[in-house]
């Protein structure tokens, strides 16, 4: 997601220290810890804006929930909405990035992955940018507990198609569920939109996969 | 493919005894001595009115192709078009169910498998009757060599949804490519058309998996 830079962001994000973590490092292992409970994590890998994870967060208030974001703009605009809900124990941020997941998350500590709407990456070049190549795909199996889930959903066609491969060769993973087009879709209406998802499912299917890692 | 049955199909179809194979347990493991070499042999299960395998079969002259329809009728139309082309040494035809397929091939008799528009059998309780359901997998993986493909391609959603969870979860098949609009996306300009599909794809997508098994 790409918004003007504000400059102020990163500086905002630092006054919400038991909110937002920017040193996430430091967390690793303790995440149930913090949330002082020992409730599943669901974690969101690019939460941009926030509706999905918040969403979540308020509808399901025995899970804890923790949005990645690697852009300050973007995680700002995710935290106005969250200081707009008092009592949103269960959900905390953390800015950074992907690639990083394996320093953030001890082996185990995570019991959901949703990956939505991710970078497509088109050029073959940048394949291994895309949030399912199989590098990442290594680091969530590492952070999954057994029996853990990967949600994954787009509009972008290529990325699905790439992802479907991607996925099938790791042969630790269980597939569950694919819908090829979840807005038209009997079954499916427990589905939280996305900001982007919101702004361009008319425009063509929203695709997704359900997997876990082998228990 | 629904035709309006026609008695006098099954007779027709013995006078060609070297070209359409009635009983093909007979010719179990003998494929290759009946087409006289040693060429690939590609299987389409469920050819209808064969414009898909006879094309093939045309552009491919080193590749032995044999197509399988349990429909008389449906086959009798096949056979028609077979017979206004000369020479076609390469192509041949089985009136049988795919449920059979170890009885007419041998273990690793096969290269590839075309699976085309097969019946969708949309009800729950109907599962085990498509043709991706995991027993016709195995068969598939029996007649098939190590390293031999298995291509499908389908226009309707529920079922391909379906068979990419059931192949997904057979390990033994390594994922080579997947299509999620195959007459929009560029790279396959190679692909022939069925009847059906010359139809129906104005209507929507027309998706495609390829897969090989495991070397």
């Amino acid at each position: 997601m790409r918004l003007r830079n504000n400059p102020q962001a990163n500086d905002n994000l630092k006054k919400y220290p038991d909110l937002v973590y920017v040193i996430p490092e430091n967390m690793r292992g303790k995440w149930h810890q913090s949330f002082g409970n020992d409730h599943p994590i669901s974690i969101e890998i690019g939460m941009g804006k926030g509706d999905f994870i918040i969403h979540h967060a308020l509808n399901e208030p025995d899970i804890n929930f923790i949005g990645l974001e690697k852009y300050s703009t973007v995680m700002e605009k995710a935290l106005r909405k969250v200081l707009n809900h008092e009592h949103l124990n269960n959900l905390c941020l953390v800015k950074d990035d992907a690639i990083r997941l394996g320093d953030i998350f001890s082996d185990h500590e995570i019991d959901r992955i949703y990956l939505n709407f991710s970078d497509p990456w088109p050029k073959s070049r940048h394949a291994k940018r895309r949030l399912t190549y199989q590098k990442y795909l290594d680091l969530y199996k590492k952070i999954l507990k057994p029996g853990g889930s990967l949600i994954f959903k787009t509009d972008n066609r290529k990325l699905f198609e790439y992802s479907l491969v991607s996925i099938a060769s790791d042969k630790e993973f269980i597939w569950d569920d694919v819908c090829l087009d979840l807005h038209h879709s009997d079954g499916y209406d427990d589905n939280i939109m996305t900001e982007y998802e919101r702004k361009f499912s008319p425009f063509g299917p929203i695709y997704q996969l359900k997997v876990h890692v082998r228990g």
